[in-house]
């Protein structure tokens, strides 16, 4: 069986008089895309244009909920109750399926922003309340959460639908997180490089480390970044070097982890 | 047939660390409750709190959106582009729906709040690119609007599921609109006369207006409000006097209004 | 006595993580700036840095207070009572006045934003409220509006520092009110001739209409747009132009308007 | 000399529909006011309705600055770059020394609000930017500050205005952190034991802690709580116990602290 992978970005985080990224042109080259839901970014025109024009390229549409925080674009850490928090990412999941269906398409999957993400990718109680919460509210969903961490380990006990993501821009500490942004080779601005190593882990499965070691694990996504300034040019020669690489680039089934 | 009538109520209109109303006794005895989605009132904890407790009641759901003016509380004319209050209208319903959902229930009907219900009360097109809106996102929502406005002629023309209310605590002028609150006589506030006044309205199947002329027009709901000190008795005594001129307290179920 | 005026712009209408308009080079060409402050656009750190770069450039500081409302800009028009409004633009430019005071600079004048300004100039009472609560909070403060409004008129009365605005970009109907901008010949977009027709206006004290009739009044200060893409390009023009034409670009000195 | 202690409450806690606290009998009792400014609670018109009958009541005014969190009422940890939270500060001060400039008062003291001032208690890089920040708008200010904290030692190290706080209605720890409120005895809720107890310490001057040791520091006001039910009537004998104690309730003056 051919390998394949999907490419995600995160999409339509404008806000009002505000743009941000080349979502239009984007749209072109990812698979999926994950759409801000009016906390962190995004509001309602924004959402209803990015869906519409996602369901026109045929690519996947997901929520990103964040933290209700403008300013701090979801990036800063809040201490919310996970009660809050499960009812916080209920209300901007269900708000995207209807941006998506009045737009003709459907929500498939969902991915944690900013802050949120980062803290729920290390905090069980907090993946588990955000998963759990997206679930209440559509069963089917796809998980879409960072490959071998807590994220991973919830949705294997949740036994819900799940999609692993790596990074393309983005180097690996040995236990698996992301090498801090600050440090040298941190970050990995080359696209065709960015597309050997993506090829590399899909090939293997598994996390390649900064040292060389393989951390085995479920790869369904690549995240590639749309808000910077060659974000579209990265991301096709992500795609392309991906593709030449005989890797198929294709929308996640997105399935249950496997026991272990 | 014997004859029956809903009664609604706003609710879950606190926000954050502040309550408004008593909506736990108040969903004892009302039939529908319009619960604020977040935009003039309502955070995602507020509405699953009052949905959860609308659920165990047997009372209906409804999504009461409004405009995004939480200082104003939705109670202050904005001029939206219609495309975008369409939008805004579909991003509530859908959060309305995903909260529903979680609380185990469903939302059954829509009713605008404040300025956004008083201004489309009266502007046709306003009306109706809410209600699309709504409808784009759940096809069967019955709108909840006012009897003998605007409203209902652009349902008429949708064909969507309606249900015309009145209001047991306000006077009616000659065309069918409500007497400024400011004027003598606008407000009922004896839980009795109100009563007698809904009786009569519904076994007439018409609006009688401060001058004893009648208005017919479809009256499926009897609006009380939630937010005054005498709110609890004041519904409890529109309740028990309905019941007792023998008209049947129930949901109202909601259909397309016949064609002229 | 040579002639001369000063060159106003929009800024700081960035928020969070999204820019808007090119500043820092804007604020090599004007004299004024005209800061969101935090109702509209325009976050604390926005302001902070905004009126940083404004001391730095000696460019004049102003308070741009608008409408509550971030996703419609302050661009929508909302209606807000009087006593509301007034607390907000105190709040405003109590804000402002912080910031500037943090930055080594102060708040010289005051200018509406948006569908604020819109309002007032054709609503006096609208016009009054705004301007008597900065004075509440500024005794000393200029007021720039719109030159021949109603915003003179109502300074005329209260006898406070004034700066008549004209538009370089826009043409004027025979009543001295913009040209809708849907409208052919609405929008200048050509400095040669924008900065002729400026140097026109101030020449005559007057505004000079479409049809060539000229509207006496003060002129003390000229806008230009920072928000669009030539915006930098097309101010530089207009300055070198008016400055071509023996006026001296300099900061507005303000001063109450001679009684009639 | 005899021995004097101000009362000071947190007000204008409301926000637009949305009352909290009963203010006014509680302005009777109290001699400064805390009032929010925004950002947590406490809308322009709450400021200026709130500060308009401190004005009235002779009780000195405050800004109570909080994160921007309407919904948690600033009772969320957020994690803030400094350089961001001094310019909320500043912004949130000018504010309200606008609002207090037009209702006829002054901003006298400063004081941080939940979560921030929780953690700006223990962090004291984060109060010493609060504390620049503010001292940068208004080089007078009092700030207010748990006593025998963080927040003291940097006032005593930047020389500012200080008002030392203790509160009249918690248990202290061994080293003078507050019980946490979930402990057994955590609350007092007798105000003749309060009384009490704030008497000892103002006469020790030192908090006095819950094993009876006493920590040496100035006090200057005492808090009390004014958003629970009986907050004005334990106000009151808060301040009936304290005087018939023979201290005298009075503004704090506010001086800054003594080197060690």
């Amino acid at each position: 069986m051919a390998l394949s992978i999907d490419l995600n970005s995160d999409m339509g985080e404008g806000f009002g008089p505000w743009d941000m990224g080349d979502d239009a042109n984007l749209l072109q080259v990812v698979t999926s895309a994950n759409v801000a839901c009016g906390f962190h970014a995004g509001d309602a025109d924004t959402m209803a244009a990015t869906m519409r024009t996602a369901v026109e390229c045929g690519v996947g549409i997901g929520a990103h909920p964040g933290f209700p925080d403008l300013q701090g674009f979801g990036r800063r850490q809040m201490q919310v109750p996970l009660a809050t928090l499960a009812n916080m990412i209920r209300y901007q999941v269900g708000a995207a399926q209807a941006m998506a269906r009045a737009a003709g398409g459907e929500v498939r999957h969902m991915k944690l922003h900013g802050a949120l993400s980062n803290m729920a990718s290390v905090d069980a109680d907090m993946a588990r309340a955000c998963y759990e919460a997206a679930l209440d509210v559509a069963p089917d969903i796809i998980i879409v959460g960072l490959a071998a961490t807590r994220m991973e380990e919830v949705c294997r006990e949740l036994g819900c639908n799940w999609a692993g993501e790596i990074f393309a821009d983005r180097a690996y500490n040995p236990d698996g997180t992301l090498v801090d942004r600050r440090l040298p080779g941190a970050m990995i601005s080359d696209g065709d490089e960015a597309a050997r190593r993506v090829a590399d882990m899909v090939r293997e499965s598994a996390i390649i480390t900064g040292d060389g070691q393989k951390l085995p694990t479920r790869i369904d996504t690549v995240c590639v970044h749309g808000d910077s300034a060659g974000a579209v040019a990265f991301a096709t020669r992500v795609r392309d070097g991906v593709e030449s690489a005989g890797i198929k680039l294709d929308l996640f089934a997105g399935s249950p982890l496997a026991c272990r």
